[in-house]
């Protein structure tokens, strides 16, 4: 997508050969143009997967992911993030490992909002080791959904997650795929 | 609004006489429609103001802040909760007190995307006891921005945070405001 590549040449920050800073187009500022051109593009790359809802994880994924629900005419189901266990039985639950962080968080969903045999469109703002997207495809696998796609908006190729999620047998398209982060650097695929 | 009304004595659960739960269309599940008509009305109320910039809160509240930044076409600035001190001097930071954990966070945003003088619109999914809005309104006095206005999808009326936010002089405007709450019973004004 020329326009976030763009977007992500002129101010995102390679921090280091790990980290892209994009904070004032998608992680903190949010720039709504933008996002809603991303929607469009991931509506219709899954148009034709009969989506019954969008999913995401709070909080940097809800911007994508929501112009992408509404393009799909679809609701969105945030996954939220708990720092202790919460057992409740009204709830899925599964632990996800972040690497970014070096910690592990409960990852949760109410049973309520996700039903047997929903065609599931997982939307996030970045893809590193993926474990963010398989803590995701656990709750959905207990849920009996299916599924169907996952829509990243910025890809570090150079790391394991696509690997991961194409060996677990995911459909993983991403917007923007970087191929080398440095000091300044900034390649894409 | 009354479409929001509506959908709130059609889907809303009041859990107790404190507890009003929403999340099949703006805490969890997010109905996109209904948050894109929540935007044009916040837009419209706050049209005169010349808005710089609208900011809500991490989860709950950035889907109605997206829809009414794209409104007014400013960008959104997602302030961020943290569980522990970040000592950044990048970054403005305040404690906030939340009465529905009964414990404090971290509130923060970055230094970047807040300047001398901008006019801000803070969005919120619920008003009850105010601290949020106030801890916001703390970091945009420490930014020297002008906090124009709090706009509310859903307003506790019946906790002190409206009378709180009016003695500090703020422009609080709620699309919906619930006198009372009990098993089953839910009354707007």
């Amino acid at each position: 997508m020329d326009l976030l590549k763009e977007k992500i040449l002129k101010e995102g920050i390679a921090v280091n050969e790990n980290i892209l800073k994009v904070d004032s187009f998608l992680n903190h500022q949010v720039d709504t143009k933008l996002m809603i051109e991303i929607g469009k593009n991931f509506a219709a790359y899954f148009q034709s997967k009969n989506i019954d809802k969008v999913v995401t994880i709070e909080a940097s994924g809800i911007a994508p992911a929501f112009t992408t629900a509404n393009f799909l005419n679809v609701p969105l189901v945030i996954f939220k993030k708990q720092h202790s266990s919460i057992l409740n039985h009204d709830l899925f639950e599964t632990t996800v490992h972040s690497f970014t962080k070096n910690s592990d968080y409960k990852l949760t969903a109410s049973k309520k909002f996700l039903k047997e045999n929903e065609n599931i469109l997982m939307i996030d703002d970045f893809l590193a080791n993926g474990e963010a997207v398989l803590g995701t495809s656990r709750i959905l696998n207990a849920a009996k959904c299916n599924l169907q796609g996952v829509g990243i908006v910025i890809e570090k190729s150079f790391q394991p997650g696509r690997n991961k999620l194409e060996n677990a047998g995911l459909d993983v398209y991403s917007l923007a795929r970087i191929a080398k982060l440095g000091n300044g650097i900034i390649e894409f695929i």
